[in-house]
């Protein structure tokens, strides 16, 4: 806990995803939120079947989906989705050929059946 | 918002995704439920990793995950769930050697932290 | 209904994810929650892009989600991701060079809009 997963359409062809997910992380880390750096495991997956609506014209689409542990507040999510949306607008510029759309979900994880280990490297 | 994923074994090899894809957005604009119809995201998985069940013997799913804002009732989420399998069973065709699930599942972002962007094509 | 998704980072590189998921789903026949063992659907991705926390060193995860209907309680829910959590220390061991996380994850899946199709081999 916390896990990100982002999603997004294979024609933001020139993101640099390694980039953004580290920027996601610090965002994180820097809410003050989560305890142990480690803890954060966010992981990026892009689309090649895709479809944004149902009308002709390019679209693409960027979709973070951030999962923590039950019990925070709607006012500590806003602002966890709050910095997570401003770390993907700077990472995917207006494009002049494209309809973009950039989303952040914030959602819990029920907290009593959730199972953790760690092994740490030797 | 709504955010759709199609899941599916990758056995089910004669699939046209592309139009299923069109074919879901189609009914969810159809619904009446979404203002907007570029709103919709739809995204498509094939997985080369699955197992279904413990027997052996060849099985394939597709599931379709639909999340959408709060506040809907059951029952138009039902019909939203039930138009969608409509559209699964008409794209995927009983197969003789292949025992086929087919899944339409509803769930809810939560509204309060979602938050979302948009920048149109210049 | 089960839905399980394995996610883990690619780093994982010698994991017979096969034979994970054929265990995985054989913890949950043996959970006794499961009328047909054929309802459990599993399926495994490995991600290429992800980031686990911002220090430095090499990182690894595997996560387990499973969805399942409403309706159950907290008590099976734990002894569920009990079951899964040893599954995955069975097949993931402390790696020398490695810092790996497991987790398991169980969600309802909203039981009334739920939709299911099935259509048999002939």
């Amino acid at each position: 806990m916390p896990h990100l997963n982002l999603e997004y359409s294979d024609n933001l062809s020139e993101l640099n995803v390694d980039l953004l997910l580290l920027r996601l992380n610090h965002a994180l880390v820097g809410s003050g939120q989560f305890a142990d750096e480690a803890d954060i495991k966010s992981r990026a997956q892009a689309f090649a079947k895709y479809r944004v609506g149902t009308a002709p014209g390019e679209r693409a689409f960027a979709h973070v989906r951030l999962a923590i542990l039950s019990g925070r507040s709607e006012q500590v999510k806003q602002q966890l989705s709050g910095s997570l949306l401003a770390v993907l607008q700077e990472a995917i510029p207006a494009n002049a050929g494209l309809d973009v759309q950039l989303c952040v979900e914030v959602l819990d994880i029920d907290r009593e059946p959730y199972a953790k280990l760690r092994l740490p490297a030797e």
